[in-house]
């Protein structure tokens, strides 16, 4: 389905003038949106679910994977977690109206940066229809106004989702149009929100490379790439074995699929002998496939497929892993600025010379020293709510929370002052 | 001149390496290197004032304005300020290694989000040479490697004082190529620049609206807009009055050609026919144009040229003033929401609830409360130095000191956490 330029300009006007009316809003009623917003979604759970069955329906014969199908897939309890999460949000501190620097000028100019809105956040999104649910409530729980632009193929449960959320926030106080589905399905009408300069404040992606890349290249207005993870663990010859298999399993087995995953593990060469026979065998009997450089293929019994660069620069998103024999942390930083995503790295040691030194020399939004790389998350450093994990290194770099949500002014209160 | 894709990929790629060496040098040698470099701009002053007597005379045969000709003029001691800066710089906190959140998580990871540098910044210029030195230093003080790319008609002087910067600053133990040209003085070799994703981290452009524009439309990697300020004052019913009258002549008259002087005036109805007189007697005595609406033509006594959406919507920089009248400070409001470039505001109140309501509803970097717009300025504000204003949403708002030029990374430290 199409939409022209001139549709798409029409709900972000909308949204721009929602967003004038969010800004002032107190968090007492934020809230109250909030958790109006959750009990529709309980009470409208039929309406949810038959239009969940026709996207479900559609996809099928349009030949979507089972995983593709899965993702789209909500039922009562689905539903139930998702008003849940609403929930929750209204439950975390408000970002907005935060000093985040006060202080007084010799000339007695009172001086205070303050968090304020963004005022218009778009988000582009595969499949899941719990973003569309998500997205919206991180957004008016931080005071912006949302063009929440999901996939085709859940076309109809987000229209249903998005009815039932905005319908249910204006009932409760927040202004008309703070919750929009941006018209069409095709790639056009991506191609319109991230042109609609000085109307969009901010765009979202949320999804796979490809989709990424396409959102950066194309947007004139401010983007945050999200989440993109080719993520290494770099075990130094001074590690702790038993901790460094117990880490790398963690990170590459308990959940695959995800941008925090482990996708690369490089090994100082003295360790290696060591190391690379029992942490393989453990991945092997986990259904992991290793691709190792030469070195690695000596040492391992098993099946050792060849890596490439391809294999390198590779965020596998699944049971593969790249391997490699290193002969200093150097080699291995150098490794990893090359070929990193720039997402997350581990380093697995006791010596504290070589932790300094990687962890000053890496360039991604996190590093780990003895953890596992599935900890860059923004429900597992504590920030109750995550819209993304930024790559990149403008504005907001890691997890982003409801903070991350926000920009702020200077409000500077004197008595008269000229220069 | 023009330059290669290939050729700007090339400074690119050597600044992206003389990054990784730069993020771990201490301050105390950074501090060292500003040093030296301030000295080589003293010792190398012929040099320097020679390049720039060459420019000065292509920029007269071109028949440049003698405006933009004093902009580009250098002399003895314009080359002793910019020394002075950098060491002004040198003496300012270092931004990197600040933590900037830390706590513990319940099991045990130690959790710090630190400032680290940005990697490879971008600056595009118009202009005067000063701004060569100033970003080469406080790009180096942040730790990031500088790519400089100012106007054609500075094109001899940035050459040598890069020349200048550049050989001391490797001298005094800086990594090589840390403080580079960008080949050509075309504008294609500006797009190449802003086409260099994953070299370059961030482009900051500093010039009029057409350059930003172009800078912005044009960019795949992340931009910051600065500068362009169309600042409103808004002079409330229940103000004082003569408080009024010398932020309006201040925020006008001290120095109209920058970015935070006032271009627009709003005048509350209940204090118009007291107050537009007397200000606009003041105005017309400093040179000051006054373009108002049928109101303040009806009230005013000298000379009253008709206002346009075009005046409203325009950054004069020079001595014009578009003045109307209000009905009320929601009317103030609207006006300055639908015609600001998201600079600075300002209020002159005595009325709380009017103040509040102003603060609240504003979308602007800045916003004055009895105060002169001309104090949205790093150097104003303490900051001890300024890159730029930003009047994007993202990352930085307003002036933009040494720790908005640095990103964050979360180090993460553990003893074995899985998840």
């Amino acid at each position: 389905m199409g939409s022209s330029a001139e549709q798409v300009r029409e709900v972000a006007v909308k949204a721009k003038a929602a967003a004038a009316e969010l800004a002032p809003m107190t968090r007492a009623s934020k809230d109250a949106v909030l958790q109006a917003m959750a009990d529709a979604l309980v009470e409208r759970a039929d309406e949810i679910l038959a239009a969940n069955i026709v996207d479900l329906e559609n996809g099928t014969a349009a030949g979507l994977s089972a995983s593709l199908l899965d993702r789209l897939r909500l039922s009562r309890e689905r539903v139930e977690q998702m008003a849940g999460g609403l929930r929750d949000v209204a439950a975390l501190p408000d970002p907005v109206g935060e000093v985040i620097r006060g202080y007084t000028l010799p000339n007695g100019l009172e001086v205070r940066q303050v968090r304020v809105p963004m005022g218009v956040i778009g988000i582009v999104y595969e499949a899941r229809p719990n973003v569309t649910v998500d997205a919206a409530g991180l957004c008016l729980k931080s005071a912006n106004a949302v063009l929440l632009r999901g996939s085709a193929s859940a076309y109809r449960s987000n229209t249903v989702l998005v009815e039932v959320l905005a319908a249910a926030a204006e009932k409760a106080g927040a202004p008309t149009d703070s919750i929009q589905l941006v018209p069409g399905t095709d790639r056009e009408s991506v191609t319109h929100l991230l042109h609609a300069r000085g109307l969009v404040d901010l765009v979202i992606p949320r999804g796979g490379a490809s989709l990424i890349a396409h959102v950066v290249e194309t947007a004139t207005v401010p983007v945050i790439e999200t989440g993109v993870g080719n993520c290494h663990i770099y075990v130094d010859a001074a590690a702790d074995l038993e901790m460094a298999e117990r880490i790398v399993m963690n990170a590459k087995v308990q959940r695959p699929s995800v941008c925090n995953a482990a996708e690369t593990l490089l090994v100082h060469r003295e360790v290696a002998a060591e190391f690379l026979p029992r942490v393989t065998a453990s991945l092997a009997d986990a259904g992991v496939r290793i691709h190792g450089d030469e070195m690695t293929a000596s040492i391992v019994d098993g099946p050792v497929l060849p890596v490439t660069d391809d294999d390198w620069a590779k965020e596998y998103i699944d049971l593969d892993l790249a391997v490699g024999v290193v002969d200093s942390v150097d080699e291995a930083i150098a490794h990893i600025r090359r070929w990193t995503s720039g997402h997350t790295e581990a380093i697995i040691s006791t010596d504290a010379r070589a932790i300094r030194r990687f962890v000053s020399r890496m360039d991604s939004a996190a590093v780990m020293v003895n953890a596992s790389t599935r900890f860059t998350d923004g429900g597992e450093l504590g920030f109750g709510a995550e819209i993304g994990i930024s790559t990149q290194k403008l504005h907001a770099r890691g997890p982003m929370g409801l903070p991350e949500m926000t920009s702020t002014t200077f409000v500077i209160t004197g008595d008269g002052q000229t220069r």
